[in-house]
């Protein structure tokens, strides 16, 4: 089996960033460091630290580290732990900006590492076995997950009341569309194309600027450069307020689910139950 | 030269992620945007586009992107174009959250592209020519670019009256830092460890959730998980009305400075007065 105090270490170099830092965190000397991961990379005959400000874990580090904190997570049911076990849980951006931390401050005893990314694709982390769960527009399951249905995210096509009277002052149509500056979040972002293929009955193909941070579209939308597809729990208070307004009456609802290895059931259960029980404040 | 039909396909390819969403937005086929990409790539002696779902920029193909769009910026100053130049600039999370938005609001018949990354790492993009221009913690000057002063950001360590309660009802001192859950941005973050330098007067390390979000740090903060460093702007009105609370007298100023592309200084004079105005406004 493996020398966990040797994996202990790569998790602190990589948490950390240095062979410095990861000494001072396990109360040993640098080179006590060192020799730990040389004999791990001996042992994989693999790289397993990248070198670098700051270091960073190869594809086989990364996995190692998985595997540690997976290791940790399931000791911490058997006896207290003096590092509590870290969960990194692949979100969306929408989802952490409108009801995860809720459902995330209800565990205790444990530190959760957030992977933020477009909801799309969020379960591609889970499939790479870099998280141990994932909040996903994808049913799936991945393969050794288990997958639960949170209730759909409702997504409102709006911009601010001076960019539609600029913009769309001929209402909201195909053409008009096509010359208005949209937002979208990242390249992997369709949601914009979509509500526009809808309204023009074909793809379309936007200009748009890009910025990935939810409150960011908000924002850039309350601010006039673009139209966008905010999250309704985001932007509920500047419809009423008139601050935003509705670019259509069609929203785009995206159905969120909830996906976690099927091995760590158990230590993963609270985690779980908090998740299904924020979605289903806030989701429809 | 470069027929420039073919970087605007490369472009389109990137920016749209695939070969039919290109050409859809180019107004050509499919396949002749594949030729005008084989035809570059051949030329360049190199793989310019990773062919897969979205499709992504080799490091060549995101050097002639960038080539192109300095050209697209040039080019606007001299006569309309069909295509609005896009403007890729390095943000932090924070600036973002903050202060950034109105002044890009302020710009007309330009795209956005904005990376955003810690503050201080933004300035690497820049380094390696990805970006126009940064918001960045570093004074630089990168070579080649202007930089100017725009102001400190101020840094507050908060916590929420319950997690206080709870994890330093003893006080904030060196043993209550290194138990207590802390909030980290991401693997670079290094203001909390920072702060509790200065507290212990010597380095600590600390246990901390990653939640890469600055809207989500505060609420990270606000529901309880962890205390953080958090950007005076965004906790103003939470600390005014009890939400949350400050860990200690000493805050933490990170000073920002604007480094821009010296060779497109005319092109980019109007967002860089822009940008030191919002700065102004926010920033001390």
């Amino acid at each position: 089996m493996f020398d966990y105090a040797t994996l202990e270490a790569l998790a602190a170099v990589i948490d950390t960033g240095s062979f410095d830092a990861a000494a001072a965190r396990l109360g040993v000397t640098p080179p006590a460091i060192s020799q730990r991961i040389k004999a791990l990379e001996e042992r994989m005959g693999a790289v397993l630290v990248i070198r670098a400000q700051p270091c960073r874990a190869t594809e086989d580090g990364a996995r190692l580290i998985t595997h540690q904190r997976e290791v940790a997570l399931l000791e911490a049911q058997l006896a207290p732990a003096d590092m509590p076990p870290v969960l990194r849980i692949a979100v969306s951006a929408d989802s952490l900006a409108t009801w995860v931390l809720p459902a995330l401050s209800a565990l205790d005893g444990v530190l959760f590492d957030l992977v933020i990314d477009d909801q799309d694709h969020a379960h591609h982390w889970l499939a790479r076995g870099e998280v141990v769960g994932a909040i996903t527009a994808d049913p799936g399951p991945v393969m050794g997950c288990d997958t639960v249905a949170l209730g759909r995210m409702r997504y409102i096509a709006t911009a601010s009341p001076a960019f539609i009277a600029r913009h769309f002052a001929n209402g909201v149509n195909c053409a008009a569309l096509q010359a208005a500056p949209a937002l979208q979040f990242n390249a992997k972002d369709r949601l914009q194309e979509d509500w526009a293929a809808m309204i023009c009955g074909r793809p379309v193909s936007l200009r748009a600027h890009r910025i990935g941070s939810s409150e960011g579209f908000v924002d850039a939308a309350l601010h006039g450069l673009g139209w966008g597809m905010n999250p309704e729990p985001l932007v509920r208070a500047h419809l009423a307020s008139g601050a935003l307004v509705a670019l259509g009456p069609a929203p785009l609802d995206v159905p969120l689910h909830w996906q976690s290895l099927r091995r760590l059931k158990t230590p993963l259960g609270p985690l779980s139950a908090a998740v299904r029980k924020a979605a289903k404040a806030v989701l429809l």
